[in-house]
């Protein structure tokens, strides 16, 4: 575990007393961790510790050295061509000292204390993308959630990469039994196509219930198999634990030139690609919630749904064909082997379709949901 | 259940005493389960209870109402088109009673009280692909294994649609575990590739035979999933019973613009597409008689072939090596596990291939058939 | 079994008294198991004894008759279109006795009583690519492995074909059970890909190592399902041993045209390609004698591999990235359930790779290997 690292001011004054490079203009300017320093020095011995991206000569880079005791300042490749020979007055006013990991909780009580884990990484918020808008859609995820009749209780946390999930667990060792599904929530706000990374079971609920919201977005998507690199599924789902959870992201991480770097803002983040992720996890949380299993009441042959008033909901257009399909695939399935997922993934239909008609049938009479410790 | 519906006659008498609509020119005419009536009206009134097909002007469709109490009248566009305003003298001579309802079945015994069921609707016969094909290939086919020495025993139904499958059901639900295998026929003598339709179950034997004989045909074919939607294989597919039951047609229902209408005749069904139904379900039942399992009696290291006479059937051209080598694949993979169908997949010989290898090697000594119920 | 076939001498003379045909020459000249003869005949007589090959008329077949008493030579079509009319003076000094079956085998102990067993036949070893490359390859295996320590026992046998698999099976019957995985060696010379014909199970562990070894080399390749038809697999593969054997060679039996002839001499086989096999046998016994499976020591979280040392194999160039990867994944999947074969299947990368990683893992006490009997 690291130092606590806490930074107040850093600088660098060229010789006419102009801050050249000043924290306070961009956070990223500091090398995370940076020891102290107040010194003056030559251009020559300060570009030993100077980090630029000239690929990109606009873009500061984001760095961080936590476990090798280093200094340095990121600057564009701009900046850093400008400066000019002469003396440097550097100063760095942070400390490394014990402290404390701070983390925040949210946890929204629902009818079971089966959990859902919803996990963002609060450890650079001043990066957009990565991770800002995670802890965004988080936010506005358990604000949407909290005046809801739940099934699942779910608990958000907001915490710092790796060594934050590694003392989530730590604390929580006893009780993530409770963890039935979760999700790494991180790039949710750029333009990219929706991703998912499977947990590291690869066939539990929570993968099929993404895979099965993405296929009915009707947007393109990509489903990736675990592994054991990228953000905090690392631990959750290290061997001791195996936690049912996956990564449900946009662009994945590295795989855009904005990533750690201050391109990585509001022009890269739009409104509408927040809304559209915050959709596609609303429409995951759906499924979980919904997927029952359920008994048919009248197995034996198919019952009359037109004497029942279930054409009401049936007709001459495409919508109430899906409906009326729906309807028989659930009275088929309802075996109590199949839950709503397995009927929607084997009829094709749209798991709120299916769930629609569960509930139409439910209302009649002809079905009868099963214990919900039945689904396991 | 809809009461028994029974007619005499029916006609439309334009002001001349013209028989312009007669029912007994073409069954089709009337609206199934028209109530009676007889009355003289307006054109505009009675054009509320008549049913054209526009698109197909020539053609007369075939309308029910089963369970909402109406009349009306089928015919084609031409002639809708052609009746001239004034008064029409309307008849419907029919009744809707309290009544039975009425099924043919044919049993045919074989060595196993194990049967094989084969189940065709008769509601409306006067259409010839939809279904009047599957009573005949049914009714061809019970006569042709009528004499043949045959492990299971084997029941044909005729009966309508939807009812007549629940009734029958309803009347037999104690003895139905007896039915292994069986088929749904319809729509048998139209020009369109065969097409399976596998049972609920999905991997049942029957599919698998059906999948392994269209294979072997050599002609198109296609071979979809179950779905709650179709022929009678909904009722005998609902969860209750679960029966090991596909159906096995050219072109389903409602995919040829024929279907359900007065065009669905004589032109559509063709002798040799009836033919070669009937030689694919030959082929079927064959697989499903002779899927026996073999116990090689010299199971380690192959017995030398030569020596026992069944060179006798290897030789240069290409159907001894196949031979040959049904019989290689019947020694390997009899050991008690494999059916000679897992045999022909696997070695992707025809069964029929198949079969005639293990009937030389059991006759040569080298083979010895497991008693029927091992094969479950 | 066929008597014991000896062979002195053999050839045809023609009425110069110059031998036309001459065993002395090439052994392929005579027909494998002829019957003796001392005889003088006409050409036309002569001929209904001679096997040539029309479509290489420079090359001499190979032909056996184990199992009818024949007599014959085999030659160019050019020697046979060059045979004058007259009389010839045909001699073969053969003797058909009762005898012995003589064969080969080279014991190699390891750790463990669980055998590797590597078979190849012997009986036309004149023949260069089938099989005297599988002959030498096999040698040059043995005399690799003899210094090695090795978790295995290998087992070399030198058999004819058939036959010998048969009689070595028979004699060695109460001990196969140790046969763990076996690979049945031939054409391993010729320019041809690698083609690997799975073992009867088909997903043996064999099976599996030889995918990957293949998939891993980066070379064109071949993996075909087994077939009760081919070398000696078929005998170690036969119901009642069922033994996890395949075959891995180049070229398969009788899909190159020199087979089975003259031609197949060292022209065909090159020491490029049989080194090559050679590589791909030894990755191939390098999976089976490091396929272990390792239980994370530190199973809940990752553990910091930076201050472990572990970082030195790490670095910028994507060799170290793999070797990073390695761990992450042997760490992530070392549960008691993953071998490492399985980390480098669902990794992707190189089995050696992911060895390497396991054994630094090993040495800093973050991986304890389980015992070997854990395996199965």
């Amino acid at each position: 575990m690291p130092k606590e690292w806490n930074i107040r001011d850093a600088y660098v004054k060229n010789s006419d007393g102009i801050k050249v490079i000043d924290f306070k203009k961009s956070s990223l300017h500091i090398l995370n961790y940076s020891t102290p320093i107040s010194k003056r020095m030559s251009l020559a011995e300060l570009r030993e510790h100077l980090y630029s991206l000239p690929d990109h000569p606009d873009w500061i880079p984001y760095k961080t050295s936590y476990y090798q005791e280093r200094w340095g300042f990121c600057l564009s490749q701009n900046q850093l061509d400008s400066l000019a020979e002469g003396s440097y007055e550097v100063l760095i006013d942070s400390s490394l000292e014990a402290g404390n990991l701070t983390f925040a909780e949210c946890f929204i009580p629902g009818e079971s204390s089966d959990e859902v884990l919803i996990s963002c990484h609060i450890c650079h918020p001043s990066i957009c993308n990565d991770n800002l808008s995670g802890i965004a859609l988080s936010t506005f995820l358990a604000r949407s959630l909290q005046d809801c009749r739940l099934r699942y209780s779910y608990r958000f946390i907001f915490i710092p990469g790796t060594i934050g999930a590694i003392t989530w667990l730590a604390l929580n060792e006893s009780t993530v039994g409770r963890i039935k599904h979760g999700l790494v929530v991180a790039n949710v706000g750029d333009s990219g196509k929706m991703n998912y990374k499977k947990s590291r079971r690869g066939d539990a609920e929570i993968d099929r219930a993404v895979a099965h919201a993405l296929k009915d977005s009707g947007a393109p998507y990509e489903i990736t198999d675990f592994s054991p690199y990228g953000y905090d599924e690392r631990q959750f789902c290290s061997p001791g634990f195996n936690l049912p959870m996956g990564s449900l992201t946009r662009t994945p991480w590295g795989r855009y030139p904005e990533y750690h770097t201050s391109a990585d803002n509001l022009s890269l983040v739009q409104p509408k690609y927040l809304a559209d992720s915050f959709k596609t996890y609303l429409s995951v949380l759906d499924i979980l919630e919904n997927n029952n299993r359920y008994l048919n009441q009248n197995p034996k042959c198919e019952p009359q749904l037109g004497n029942r008033g279930l054409y009401r909901t049936m007709g001459g257009n495409v919508e109430s064909k899906d409906a009326e399909l729906a309807m028989l695939w659930v009275l088929n399935l309802s075996d109590g082997r199949h839950s709503l997922l397995d009927v929607a993934e084997r009829s094709k239909l749209p798991f709120p379709t299916v769930h629609a008609a569960a509930r139409a049938l439910e209302g009649s009479g002809l079905l009868r949901a099963m214990a919900a410790d039945s689904r396991r």
